[in-house]
Order: structure tokens, then C-alpha cells, then sequence
């Protein structure tokens, strides 16, 4: 895009889970260390897989109203509890409330940190996340990613791509829709922020779900901005 | 208080306006230099003062309902509305866009950006204010002060004293009350907060409105900490 065609473009909201971090080798490790420890073993990378699997779905049933507002804390704690039962691990609920918070810890790709700090100095920046706030801010004090504030699920009673996502975080910040740019890994994410009016930037993340990923490969519409990292996004926004 | 007794506060939530900022000395200063740049006499310290009055009887009409939700940005701008005609300053719309958003132009006391960077390595630190969130983010941005996340009263659709802000900014943080702690230099604003269980933090500011100040002197109860600035907070709670 052009510069100038970019101006106007004061905030950055930015997916997290896999745009900014990397969940799935954070949580394999974390639960390859969690088993160690208890001397349990299990096929931890499938266990991540089919966690994250749950994802979508825990989120839809809030979504359809089948299921009162609930926070990710508390789908992920959910979604684990089945997938111990029906894996036959016998996490018991203090194993669940501690492995629960492990979406806390995920590190940021190498490319986050720097990217974010060069874009903080021109824009203001701002996850906005199906995570919840108390997710969002342990996650970013932990992996030091410098947010100007932060926007959970939870500020909007809302999961993405509903429309109370993207339009009450600009509403906050009082901007108009165009006036800022949803940074994510996924095109759907994009495609739901592109028709209320927001900007968009595509950030290639290939290895987000592992060696087979077959979704999100690449840009699936000409997205305002294509990037394969953060650093390259401040590249070419002149930040 | 004992070092111990603090051991269960987890996060800082700061008043803003007085506490962070000197928002006396810094309006004045715009004001004035507003006021040069028009050719415009007037008596800038009596119009901040006389702003700064019509404050909380404003947020009063929306806490009473006789005002339907309205953030502070607009609340500022109506009441210098209603000043320019009762001083006959005659200022335009545009000047009163330009002059509603001066609140987001305060300087931090000298002390509080090194207190809240050595807060912040202990505790989750956020403004819990009657600003909204993006008066709140443009100010850090300008004042280059670090939250980890921001609570603007627009988030819970209340004002400061009203519970709804206090417990909100303990439930986004999924922190019980006690496990928070209001810092404030208004004994008005602590006792709200202690009433609901939070702990409480007295930074003395004595100048905020000026050398003629008369209210919030010293502490009026037996606040949980006292200090005369933030880095005396820092030192007092250990960070």
C-alpha cells in the first residue's frame, strides 16, 4: 500500500494466539515439562492440537447463546476437563486449574518484541483478543509485549469475528473503523474486520499450527497490508 | 503497614487527575499559551479552576441519571462551553474540540514515572480513572507512562465513586478486591474503595489545586499505606 494511503490509520489491534505468539510449541512444552514432573505420559502435541481444537467450538456455543458469557480462562479449563476424561489422563482439579493458566504463558514469536516496539512508536497498540484481559495482561507482563492498553473478549461480552469485537475496541479508543488496522494470522479474523471498515494486515504464520498446517498459508484477499512478521508489518508502515 | 500484609496485593489501580498527573499547572500552561496564540485575554488560572469545579457535578448528572452514559472527553467539552459564555471568552466549536482534549494533555508529577517503573517490575499496574480509555491512552502515550492495562470509567459505564468501577477493573483482573489496591490522593475516592473491600494507598498531593488548597491535606483515615509521592510508595510497599 501506498503511504500516504496509510495516514490515516492511527490504531493497531492485533490478534494474539498465533499472530503474536506462538501457542502450540509454548504449550507442548509446558505440558511435556507438566508430565515429567507428574512421571504421566501422554501424547502432549495432540493434546495442545486437540485443546486448541476446542477453541472454536467452546467459543461458538457462547456465541450461539447456548452457553452464558464465559471467559477463555474458563473455556480453556472447560475444554481440558473433556479432553482428560476422554484421554484417560485423570487431571484432577487443581491440575486443571494450574494447566488452565498455561494460555497465560506462551511466548511471543522472535519477531513480536522488536516488531511491536518499533510500531508502538507511531501507533497505538492494542491486542484484541478473545483472551480475557486478566489473560492478556500476565501474557504480556510475562513475554514483555508493550501494549498501550488492552482489549479482551470480556470489555465486549462478545467472541470474534462478532461485529461488538472490532467496533467496541475502536469505539473506545473513539476512532473511526478506518482509522484502524486489525493485524492477525487468520483471513477470517481479517474478513470480519474488513467489512465493518477497519484496515487489515495479514501476518504469514505458517508454522502456527505445526509442520501441517493447511489453513492460513497465505493472504486470501489483497489485505491492506501482507507481512511474514512483525518487523517486516513496521517495515512497511514506516514505523 | 507489616511487609507481610501486603504479600496477597497482586495489582495497583491509580486515580489519575491529581495522583499521576498535575493537572492544575499543566492546563494553566495551555491555556496560556492558547491565549497568546488568539490575542485572548482572560484569567486562564480561574477558567481551570472553574473547569476543574464543573467536574464532578458534572459526572454527578450521569451518576444521578439525569444524563445519559457520556465520557469525560464531552463532559469537558460542555462545561467549557458553558464557561466561554459565562466569561464571554466567545469560543468557537472548533476551539472548544481543540481545548476539551488539553485533559489529555497533562504532565505527570516529577515523581511518577520513576515510581511507576519500579511499581510496575512487582505489581500489575493500571489507571482506574474518570477519564475514558482513550483520553487515558493518549495521555501515557504523551506522558510516556507505562500501564499494563488501562481502566477508563467508560469500560463500566459508571463513575468513580459509583462500586460498578472498583469492583469491574477487580473482576477484568480476576482479582478479589483485597487483592487490589487503590491509589489515590483523595480521601473520598479511597474510602469508596476500602468500603468494598480494596486495600488503599494515600499519596499525598498537596498542591494540586494550587497553593490555596484546602481539601485532602493529609490522610483522613487510616489508610493501609501513606506516602508523599510514588516513589515513596515504591519504597513503602517494597518494589
Amino acid at each position: 500500500m501506498a503511504t500516504d494511503a496509510i495516514t490515516p490509520v492511527r490504531a493497531l489491534l492485533f490478534d494474539v494466539f498465533g499472530t503474536v505468539v506462538d501457542w502450540r510449541s509454548s504449550l507442548v512444552r509446558h505440558l511435556e515439562r507438566f508430565g515429567r514432573e507428574r512421571g504421566l505420559e501422554a501424547d502432549w502435541p495432540g493434546l495442545a492440537d486437540a485443546w486448541r481444537g476446542a477453541y472454536r467450538p467452546s467459543m461458538d456455543r457462547v456465541r450461539r447463546g447456548e452457553l452464558a458469557w464465559t471467559v477463555l480462562d474458563d473455556l480453556h479449563r472447560s475444554s481440558l476437563a473433556v479432553l482428560s476424561e476422554e484421554r484417560g489422563l485423570g487431571l484432577d482439579g487443581a491440575a486443571l486449574d494450574r494447566l488452565a493458566l498455561l494460555w497465560r504463558e506462551l511466548d511471543p514469536w522472535p519477531d513480536s518484541r522488536p516488531g511491536l516496539t518499533r510500531l508502538r512508536a507511531r501507533f497505538t497498540l492494542a491486542p484484541l483478543s478473545n483472551g480475557n484481559v486478566a489473560l492478556l495482561v500476565a501474557m504480556a507482563k510475562r513475554a514483555g509485549l508493550e501494549w498501550d492498553t488492552v482489549f479482551g473478549a470480556d470489555l465486549f461480552g462478545h467472541y470474534k469475528p462478532d461485529p461488538e469485537t472490532y467496533l467496541g475496541a475502536c469505539g473506545l479508543l473513539r476512532l473511526r473503523p478506518e482509522q484502524a488496522m486489525l493485524c492477525a494470522a487468520h483471513n477470517l479474523d481479517l474478513a470480519a474486520a474488513r467489512a465493518l471498515g477497519l484496515r487489515t494486515a495479514f501476518v504469514a504464520r505458517p508454522t502456527e499450527h505445526g509442520p501441517g498446517q493447511t489453513a492460513d498459508l497465505g493472504a486470501e484477499q489483497d489485505w491492506d497490508v501482507v507481512a511474514g512478521s512483525l518487523e517486516e508489518l513496521a517495515d512497511r508502515l514506516g514505523a
